[in-house]
């Protein structure tokens, strides 16, 4: 299949700028569009959404540490070995993530967010309102382990509760 | 910024060949992997989830229909003009969709799917797992014109409930 090129629309200024796997709630983030992409007017009435989900490009992943089949998750063998697919981990093919964000408010070309787990300086593909027809459907369930995996993804577990 | 190349890990196959609107709940589909550059190993596990993020690209947009800025949803004079980061539509730059889908299961290097919005033939960039401490924190709203676009979205009105 033919590669596809996509290009940056914005990129993430955080307060975090090395990956870590924990306790993202406690960095300051905002997105700023690239002005030669979009202009200003692309996020007018997203603040009319709670939420946003990002979808961004993971690049400082190096390449010789993509894994393609499956591994146990954080290589805990307590954790059954499942394939990356199963995984939301950022060692994948094309380095995607995707997180759903608060939105706290438009400034110019900036857009100030709660709880994106990315580092800075990522580039941003795409910005999207979250729509609650677009969640899942029907009864949601997911294996313990991922339970455990997302305990202090968050905030780690001695924080104070929000 | 620098051009972003990805590849395609699999590809979408749809009883829907051309885009439409609404009624997608109405097409079987599935995800191929492509065995060249995922072995099916990838998958373990992701059927012990209810459900899957489908990473997609729109490649059927035209180059010419890509809004940046502002406009009418669905060219909707009753709708507000916002600006298309605030709308999940088609016409928009890198043309990447983001959808929640149930899984089904999985037969070798297939992943059998309920509620996909895209064509056949997509290219699928990313899948993840769908997972529940990933969905909007807190109070989650949107305006009201987002509700009525997406009334027929994934049945129209005159289907019988499922």
């Amino acid at each position: 299949m033919p590669a596809i090129t996509l290009q940056a629309i914005a990129t993430v200024r955080s307060t975090r700028s090395a990956p870590r796997d924990d306790d993202w709630d406690r960095e300051q983030v905002y997105i700023e569009l690239d002005p030669a992409v979009l202009p200003d007017e692309a996020l007018l009435g997203l603040d009319t959404f709670s939420h946003v989900e990002v979808v961004f490009h993971m690049d400082r992943v190096k390449p010789d540490s993509v894994e393609t089949g499956a591994r146990h998750p954080r290589n805990n063998q307590a954790w059954p070995k499942v394939g990356i697919l199963a995984q939301r981990g950022k060692n994948r093919v094309n380095q995607i993530g995707v997180t759903i964000c608060r939105v706290l408010r438009i400034e110019g070309r900036k857009l100030l967010l709660e709880g994106l787990d990315a580092v800075d300086g990522s580039p941003v593909l795409d910005l999207k309102p979250w729509v609650r027809e677009f969640g899942p459907r029907g009864i949601v369930t997911q294996p313990e382990w991922m339970t455990e995996l997302m305990r202090g993804y968050w905030q780690s577990p001695g924080d104070v509760e929000r």
